[in-house]
């Protein structure tokens, strides 16, 4: 095509996750010969959305406010806590309404072969939640992955110097599993962390 | 997260070809936590793109200027067209530098199921192209589903009315392709197009 505004289009769609150039050139293509409109609107929505949308002061989840509406709100339990990796999980878990508690988003592993360290992290604002005497229980809600599990164990460290209690959600066979399909790690964990039937 | 805004940019990224929710959702949270910068590139790229390209008034495919660099160019065979169904199957054709003639982009296949008939193909541009006589051979490059071949067949009919030679691309076993894993259609194809070695 010798098109340079489309070569560059290409290669900022490339960003995104698992988008690789040929995904992108069907975007822009049928985009452009297809749905003109809905490819500025998608231009627009990006750019308001990357304008506007910041980082909570307290949970440092996104949000359009200085305050997430889960800080903000009277009806979530302050006393309960649970850490996630990023604000994409929060919207996971909400949609389970299986937790009324606030969240605090750590954007990010620890992972020293990455070169993220404690430091990177910067878990200051988690140790003045933890240090301001109302959490009661830190639930661990980080991935199951090796970065997750390292990170929950050096945060369960951190919690328990504030003699706060500290949970870890279950890691098992998922529902609709079959123990078939399932891999030996995920058996294990599941019957190391067999519960009584009542 | 209760954001109408990222509400909103999932909404618009789902018109993509193959982007589901939960794609756009990955994208979002990677550009907004990860990646902002990219995101606004990305925005500012795609409402450029989506403003400053066209249709080539000749060939109608999508270019910066009224006219397309191939129709432009004097290094091109002027009689000898190329029919596709997209822009962007003219950039497969290019990648390959098997063709120096030039094109014109159909926009759409005939598919009465889907209401395109004759009529919405607008071929006017095409008829005026062969009226003028400066064409010799026009190589049919149409996809080899049903419709491209229903497609591909009126074509011919409509050529050959100019007295215009008309030729279509090889189907056959794909380069590095197996009999084995051939479909059935394919291999036909290839045993009825079979050619002599020389």
């Amino acid at each position: 095509m010798n098109n340079t505004l489309i070569a560059q289009l290409n290669k900022a769609f490339c960003v995104l996750p698992g988008v690789g150039s040929k995904s992108a050139q069907r975007f822009i293509y049928y985009l452009l010969e297809k749905n003109k409109k809905s490819g500025i609107d998608l231009a627009n929505s990006l750019l308001e959305t990357m304008t506007h949308i910041k980082k909570c002061q307290q949970c440092r989840c996104l949000t359009q406010s200085d305050y997430c509406h889960i800080c903000l709100s009277n009806k979530r339990d302050k006393t309960l806590l649970c850490i996630v990796e990023t604000s994409y999980d929060i919207d996971i878990i909400e949609q389970s309404q299986s937790f009324n508690g606030i969240y605090f988003v750590l954007n990010g592993y620890l992972s020293p072969i990455d070169g993220i360290g404690v430091a990177e992290l910067n878990l200051d604002q988690l140790e003045a939640l933890l240090a301001n005497n109302s959490i009661q229980e830190v639930v661990l809600a980080t991935n199951a992955t090796m970065e997750g599990l390292i990170t929950a164990h050096y945060l369960s460290e951190l919690i328990k110097k504030y003699q706060i209690k500290v949970t870890q959600i279950a890691h098992g066979v998922p529902l609709g599993g079959e123990l078939e399909y399932s891999d030996i790690n995920t058996i294990c964990h599941a019957i190391k962390g067999r519960v009584v039937v009542e």
